[in-house]
């Protein structure tokens, strides 16, 4: 039955991929997870990533630095403490850098986590779901369904109250386009510290 | 601060997306959420839809049907009782032709969708990343993730159970081709009742 006209790799399937835990697409060429172990990699490769940004102030395994030293994968680390009890103000901060990195096309594919893909990845996807103009209790939902019963209602507050002026601010520093309201919604932006003559080669 | 080349719809802030509840991105343009109401029509629209897989068997509610033909999105039916009592032969067929419709790109972007975004959806998924061989447990956090406490062991089994040979006739059925090891994974095919000379157009 049917027409074959090209089958590649048909015999690979035996290869079982291994996502990391809580792993998810968030956008064209975003993604979020847990902490990514050696067991990953192969899954890891298969997304292409051109960077990664890291929510844990703790050094970065090195088995994992070696995987994206040969993949040639940018890191970007913001070292956000893992309890509650961190400061709002540090938090906001680099979330807000974080996003900036998040919404760069240059930086994409890019998979974004922390240890668990729970909290810290959370309040950033609900920041960024915010800046898509995401209503409140969808970011909410979703941040639930990763982080589940470990949900902290600090987290929640903290997503709400992101600020739209802070949101602009980071707007306002890069080019954020929409293509019109019927198509789908892409990123594109260039950063303040472009020199005009490279604006013109894009 | 920043130099702003180009921004539009800067001031539709407020014209806040209500994604459907159980909203996720599973690939690119592959898609996933419970039954939308109106009030997610517009955020659906940010989507471009070329289909929607829909797994109920009630007829779909006549408010979408309209979106549907307003906005020029194909509806692909398959009636998948919602209850655990569904016949397994009936089920096992059901997702396969939904599987077909679902991977290929002809149809996307695609939307997935029954009445809660759990168990009919979450077996078509879970099967789906079957095909895209990922480890089942990985494919079980996911479904478990869209589940929460009303993950079913019926449908795990399902999952687990659905088997190699059917998923290979169904590749067998279409041409499935990864872009190489190292490259992001993406479905291209054509099903088995192209004519031969539509073949050659691509």
């Amino acid at each position: 039955m049917g027409m074959i006209v090209e089958v590649e790799n048909i015999d690979e399937d035996d290869d079982v991929l291994i996502p990391p835990p809580n792993f998810s697409m968030v956008e064209d060429c975003i993604y979020r997870s847990s902490l990514p172990k050696p067991s990953s990699f192969p899954f890891l490769q298969t997304l292409n990533l051109r960077s990664i940004i890291y929510l844990c102030p703790e050094p970065y395994p090195e088995e994992n630095l070696d995987f994206l030293k040969e993949q040639n994968i940018r890191l970007f680390q913001f070292g956000i403490e893992g309890k509650t009890e961190v400061s709002l103000p540090a938090l906001r901060d680099s979330i807000m850098e974080a996003l900036k990195v998040l919404v760069d096309v240059r930086n994409h594919p890019i998979l974004v986590h922390c240890k668990q893909g729970k909290h810290r990845t959370g309040c950033l996807v609900g920041c960024f779901r915010k800046l898509q103009n995401w209503c409140l209790s969808s970011a909410f939902e979703e941040y639930q369904r990763f982080a589940g019963v470990k949900s902290r209602a600090a987290d929640l507050t903290f997503i709400e109250r992101f600020d739209l002026v802070s949101l602009r601010q980071c707007l306002y520093s890069i080019i954020y386009q929409y293509q019109g309201a019927s198509k789908k919604r892409r990123l594109m932006y260039q950063d303040e510290n472009i020199q005009k003559p490279r604006l013109t080669s894009f």
